[in-house]
């Protein structure tokens, strides 16, 4: 088991962070305090992959926030990232851990209760729990489940899990009064006008609400 | 350096293969005499992918044809295919050499003669040579390069090369004439009316035009 902090988890979006673009964009977050950061872009090709998580793995190692990538095992071992996160459209987490060895972090996205079912939950890190609200930023994304949802999940699994969906400084406390570590965020922080700032309100609520506890 | 025979190199694609299904055309295409196959389907999910290189490494070991995965390194390992297939833009053939060992066959495609000084050529075992003709199975293709092309990259290097592109019973001869091991073909088997008699077809030109030499 590997640990994580899952508080302030960035998933980087290319189109989203625009002008700004994802590198100095991640910088921010780091700067406000992000945790993680996930790098997630499904169109790029391979090679465009492995040169930006290899760019990213530079700039957050010296922060020590570890770099997970999304659904791409083979760009995690490319560029030596800190992890793999994976979908339900993507390989089984048990065959994701055979290939990333036993000290990458292993997240999954679980979208319904049913999820908690699976045989491979006894190989990850932690888990990644939406939509809980609807979200622009992922096209094929399952029906919601709301803060009830997540809660309902958060009960049944000793897993650490970020919540995933609609998140936002609104709402974070409420996911994890849920039961949720941390909120995955991608307009959150990639569409504000200043994403350090907006990185900074957000951490500063998990850290209240974890406190709170 | 691991051998492998390019004679007849299917490529296969989902959508050509219609209704007859990928797995079916694969065994008709080995039927026939298909020295190779190379599972190719960039739109598949990497859950979709797994099981289906898992399917085809199934029917394929019997008959001790390699399989050889597109682009996707981590899908091969996974299913533990034969060998993993890289063009100009996935990762470079030395990363995806490190990741899959030097057991596996890896194979690389160039779209032009300034690719022979790529540093990562001495890491391959194969390349892929081509378009030499236009060709409808892959968008985003480089410009043909014709037998003359062919022919000027075959002299200059001594790797095995399988020729890509347009290539059919109709111009095999011409490619091995121009220095290919083999044929790497898409439509002229999974298109065909009868894939294990187009396969045959090809399979007897190469075998004659080898013999010739």
């Amino acid at each position: 088991m590997n640990a994580v902090d899952l508080s302030v988890y960035l998933v980087t979006d290319r189109g989203l962070s625009g002008v700004r673009g994802v590198k100095e964009t991640v910088l921010a977050a780091v700067r406000g305090g992000a945790t993680v950061v996930q790098l997630r872009d499904p169109d790029a090709t391979t090679r465009d992959l492995v040169v930006e998580a290899r760019a990213l793995v530079g700039l957050l190692r010296p922060h020590r926030v570890p770099l997970i990538v999304n659904d791409r095992v083979d760009v995690a071992l490319a560029a030596d990232a800190d992890g793999v996160h994976v979908g339900q459209s993507d390989m089984d987490a048990s065959d994701a851990r055979a290939l990333i060895g036993q000290d990458r972090i292993l997240g999954l996205s679980i979208t319904e209760e049913a999820d908690l079912d699976r045989s491979d939950l006894t190989v990850v890190d932690y888990l990644g729990v939406g939509p809980v609200f609807a979200t622009p930023t992922k096209a094929d994304a399952a029906p919601p489940m709301g803060m009830a949802g997540l809660k309902r999940i958060a009960t049944r699994t000793g897993l650490p899990i970020v919540a995933i969906g609609g998140l936002h400084a609104g709402n974070a406390a409420d996911a994890l009064a849920a039961g949720a570590q941390g909120v995955s965020v991608v307009s959150a922080i990639c569409a504000a006008p200043d994403p350090e700032a907006a990185t900074r309100e957000l951490a500063e609520i998990v850290r209240a609400a974890r406190a709170g506890r």
